[in-house]
């Protein structure tokens, strides 16, 4: 499968050779050495990749809640037992705390660091969210002869804090944030086909067109990732994004979360025609 | 739309016909009256209907993770606030500790009373699951000219305990329950086509044709509901049921849960067309 990525800015040539050919478990093991701490997006077609959001048990209950009032930014794959550092669902030797390329560390809803491991942050009352990307149904738009704009430039996906309000639960609320590709308009349709046929990875598009309609100000000026070309004939289309859980902090203000950096993703060993059923 | 439901034993007539034409929420209001005490299969096609689990906060936490880590048998309609006996999300003007046409109490997992009102028993701390019902589909699966044998027979569905263990969260688990239902051959990839269309509602069977595969032993005496005849050239197909927490329950022992009496649905004013999302 062929995922038409470039090399991401920053990343060693060899490195990068070696990812494009590791299996998940490489792929993991490459990260958690430190090697590789750039977006993800095109690595591994065919296995999903998963955002992150790490709270204390106290807030627990009030954000698994939150992910089932809204599965379309927050798709469960696995929630962790409390204390857990391993996934056990979505993937086997995988310890949270190092397998993603880059964290954030949120202190009452303040950014406070980026860091590419964060097991001195670890605590026993930690429960992980792992998050369903629209990374999984790249690959099958990528098959389906449809550009990943932001692959082909070498980019992360560009990501827009929307206008859309989250249903809230408990002390969870916030606007949801969505990820945009351009896609030409008569490729429109199927993308939304593909990506409608994965729900359990976003699904189907909450917006197509006019950036203005759900809020984005500035379509040149991501809040996360990096803005990508739009050429004309183009239609921005707009996908709910895992990246939501850090507006929800950002807005509700925990005492403590770690989520992943935006586009830098854990990858599972789930395939993506797995979270088809 | 037809349903080709007979009515089911003990049922006034007049009643039956209010039913038959009510909307979801004036049946709702006719349950609530104590008027209609009886399974809802096949009322108020189109719109669906859900299982119920009430439980204390202190346990709400692992049922949650629990309906996260089983989504066949537990799809979540609605969770509510704590202690608020009105369901906001999947309908309006309803009181969930009246509008079931029966309930059951089970205290440390045994069943110990079944009534039509659980208003007297219903506390501060209580967190109600209003979980997706099989019934959404059968209407789907009736207008595709494929019967459905305990309508016909004036009957509640046939659930069955299986041996096939749900994965468990923190001191949740148990077996799963699945409903019954016996389709002609020739009609069973349409019925799973059709049912796994919407996932959330129990989605696909779970498993199709011989019943002590999945630990059913004797398929004329289910655990839950009624029997109903299997006739030459019918299989026997299953799909996970809500009835599956109160096999939780009885497995796990909460100090204090309400369910609902199996068969016996809340009527939602959601349309089953709107879980196909």
């Amino acid at each position: 499968m062929s995922t038409v990525s470039n090399k991401p800015e920053g990343v060693d040539a060899e490195v990068w050779d070696r990812m494009l050919r590791a299996t998940p478990a490489e792929a993991r093991r490459i990260i958690r050495s430190g090697a590789f701490q750039a977006p993800t997006s095109g690595l591994c077609p065919g296995y999903a990749q998963a955002n992150l959001i790490v709270l204390p048990k106290e807030q627990a209950y009030d954000f698994l809640l939150f992910a089932q009032r809204n599965p379309k930014p927050c798709p469960l794959l696995e929630v962790t037992e409390v204390g857990a550092r391993e996934a056990t669902i979505c993937a086997t030797d995988c310890d949270i705390a190092t397998d993603f390329p880059k964290y954030r560390i949120y202190r009452h809803g303040e950014l406070v660091e980026e860091t590419t491991d964060v097991a001195a942050y670890w605590r026993d009352d930690f429960v992980s969210f792992v998050i369903g990307c629209s990374f999984s149904f790249e690959s099958e738009l990528v098959e389906a002869g449809i550009e990943m704009r932001h692959n082909t430039m070498g980019r992360n996906v560009s990501m827009y804090l929307t206008d859309i309000d989250c249903m809230p639960a408990g002390s969870m609320g916030g606007k949801m944030v969505m990820s945009m590709r351009p896609i030409p308009h008569d490729q429109v349709v199927k993308a939304v086909q593909i990506s409608g046929a994965i729900p359990k990875v976003h699904g189907a598009p909450m917006h197509i067109g006019d950036p203005a309609a759900i809020g984005v100000r500035d379509i040149a000026h991501p809040e996360f990732g990096d803005p990508v070309d739009i050429r004309e004939g183009e239609v921005p289309v707009f996908w709910a994004c895992g990246v939501t859980p850090q507006s929800i902090v950002m807005n509700s203000k925990p005492e403590f979360a770690i989520t992943h950096a935006p586009g830098c993703m854990l990858i599972t060993d789930t395939k993506n025609i797995d979270l088809k059923e």
